[in-house]
């Protein structure tokens, strides 16, 4: 062996939680090593295949033992770029306000917009990225992150601009969403047709050209888009050739889980209200059912998704955060892991795998979420004596480190 | 004015949360400033009210524009000294395992009482620091400690212990109740007498006498101890003159509310079963309610306390996280607040009152809580715009810095 092939780096002593499919719960391998060069994952194995000295085999070497490694946590669905916060609007809901009363305030989402419009692109990255930092804090190194509170051409391509950014700034991995079809911004009241006209035909194809849009959401409710104004857009990003996910089933069912499997779509998310037809096309599409517990919570919801069903179907299922400023103001993707296990009844292997290797998947990237060879070197240490404890404990910062593509990571 | 008399610290520019009744809400002063000497608070009030150099004040100043201050967080109930954890078992029993199965196979409190009798007093520090930390992390700079998982006097007393050198060791108040009578060790099945007896005569005497007891507690439940029971431990207390407080009305009426009350008890805790008269007890006797909602939340509880009748009585609400390894894993106390909102529909405001003022008075401090002259230079600065967020954000950092009796804190 020469030394240009030596690893750049080799953890020793450590429990993996590969979560590929070894035939042990959450692909343990115990008293393991793991290995990277270049980025990428090169060694995966227990401590007994390693022969020689380990210092032969890379150029840096630590042990670390009793800590369990996971693949770099992934959240899948996040809405963690707006101006303003919706923390005193929470306040006067339990102090009794009415929504009706805070909507004619101004309140609700339209506040977000406004907030989010008025923020130049320097002011919206500097209220976002602790967001984003605190994800990252709490053991995520991709991240997707939707546009939707601009609602207008400026605004939407600053949201995503400002997505990009924060992968830039935090060293981790950002992948945009379009959500032009999130809300009828106010001034297109009366007319919806050309809002989704604008969305479909100016916004969409222009902020593909810029390449900030990674992939193509709605949401698809009586209070959002209908299926056709859905279905509208799917086909324009099928002509732009850009997958597609969808806010679908979250308060009634219009059916939007068969409509984004009709188009092979990355994922349908919240899905409180799917139906068996609905489960059964996205297991034949191979589209992800991305759980958002922390809505769920933050509304009060009492009818999970069909968890159950979704196992029964063989449907991959993700966890992600959903982090906005209206719904759900979660900032730790291990909280939507805890909710998941606590109000959902997930399995904490099931959430683990929820926001690793499926959520990689919702994100149509098939380079991460497990620990393998060939992999990225995408990598989180934690201070915990069994994988299921991250979904345990409620709270509390349980990571130890994390390396992205082979680099550690410094969260300032 | 002579150099003796300048403040140790002066805080400029920034906004307090002062938790008095100010008549505004959460007794709030923005633009304004705070000091204090020797570890006790002796300036509060808006920056115009400070003429002349700052620096001619106190010998160190620091401006922190914007920054939110409130009364260092007070944690007022918590089992957080324990032997292992109970991840595995969460993990059963969301695999489908039967609480009888897991009982049979040694599980619940029983596992966690073997635990903490196995491990010697360093290793039970060594596990339960964490935890504490994760607490102080998250703005707590009081504690409360209870015993309980050993149920036997050397490892009660190893406990008690325990939770003394973290107070030390974190340079924080920790408060410590003995709850001998938590559950009935399983060696004393066919002599509950006994054990009462012991727990009674020998055991919280001798604690006492060590001043290892703060204040003495007891789990008055159909699967706990009986009225009669805690009673008898309770006119002990009394004759030791040590504060009571009850684990009351969690899951069935067994009139611990009145029963804590008539004893003047510094709280009641849980309390989802509380009756009308048990609040007018409360409320006569000046018992604080404590409130658990980490509990109602981990146990997918159904039934919240009775906010309003405490409102309507009078009675002053704590917010705690009750940080134990079975049925409240929540290694923060700001997410017990976001709980105690979202869940039991407190305001943000009683949340914080709870997490504050209340909660010390729960502990029966009145030397902190509040941000006033004359009481203990206790804070913590948060990253935010509004003390709502506090109680808004699920998760996330949003501590900035925290000072304990006039010394900056170190988190570890
Ligand atoms: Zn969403
Ligand atoms: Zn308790």
């Amino acid at each position: 062996m020469t030394t240009d092939t030596r690893m750049d780096q080799l953890l020793l002593d450590v429990n993996l939680a590969t979560m590929t499919d070894n035939g042990r719960p959450y692909g343990a391998i115990e008293h393991a090593a793991i290995g990277w060069r270049d980025g990428l994952i090169v060694h995966v194995g227990p401590m007994s295949e390693l022969s020689g000295d380990p210092h032969a085999l890379a150029h840096r070497v630590d042990s670390m033992p009793g800590a369990w490694i996971t693949p770099g946590l992934v959240d899948c669905h996040t809405h963690l770029v707006f101006g303003g916060d919706r923390a005193t609007e929470f306040e006067q809901r339990l102090e009794g306000v009415s929504y009706e009363e805070i909507a004619r305030k101004g309140g609700g989402i339209v506040s977000s917009v406004r907030a989010t419009r008025m923020a130049d692109e320097d002011e919206l990255l500097a209220q976002s990225l602790p967001r984003a930092r605190a994800l990252v804090a709490d053991g995520v190194t991709t991240l997707e992150i939707k546009s939707g509170y601009g609602l207008e051409p400026d605004a939407e391509r600053r949201m995503l601009r400002v997505a990009r950014r924060i992968g830039r700034e935090l060293g981790i991995t950002v992948r945009t969403s379009f959500l032009g079809l999130h809300a009828l911004p106010p001034e297109y009241r009366e007319r919806r047709d050309d809002y989704v006209g604008l969305v479909c035909e100016t916004m969409l194809p222009a902020l593909a050209d810029e390449e900030l849009v990674d992939a193509v959401d709605a949401f698809c409710e009586t209070i959002g888009f209908t299926h056709a104004e859905t279905q509208r857009l799917f086909e324009r990003a099928r002509d732009l050739g850009l997958p597609v996910k969808l806010h679908a089933e979250q308060l009634s069912d219009l059916g939007g889980a068969a409509l984004v499997a009709s188009f092979e779509g990355l994922s349908a998310d919240h899905l409180e209200w799917a139906s068996e037809d609905g489960v059964r096309a996205m297991a034949a599409a191979g589209t992800v059912a991305v759980m958002l517990p922390g809505a769920y919570y933050a509304l009060r919801d009492t009818r999970p998704p069909p968890i159950e069903r979704f196992r029964q179907h063989g449907v991959p299922m993700a966890v992600a955060t959903d982090l906005n400023p209206g719904t759900s103001p979660l900032l730790s993707l291990r909280l939507a892991m805890s909710m998941a296990c606590t109000l959902f009844r997930m399995t904490p292997e099931e959430a683990l795998r929820g926001a690793t290797v499926h959520a990689a998947r919702a994100l149509g990237l098939d380079d991460r979420g497990q620990l393998a060879s060939g992999l990225r070197a995408d990598l989180t240490v934690w201070n915990v004596g069994h994988p299921a404890e991250l979904s345990y404990w409620i709270g509390g910062n349980l990571r130890r480190d994390s390396w992205v593509a082979g680099e550690r990571l410094i969260v300032a």
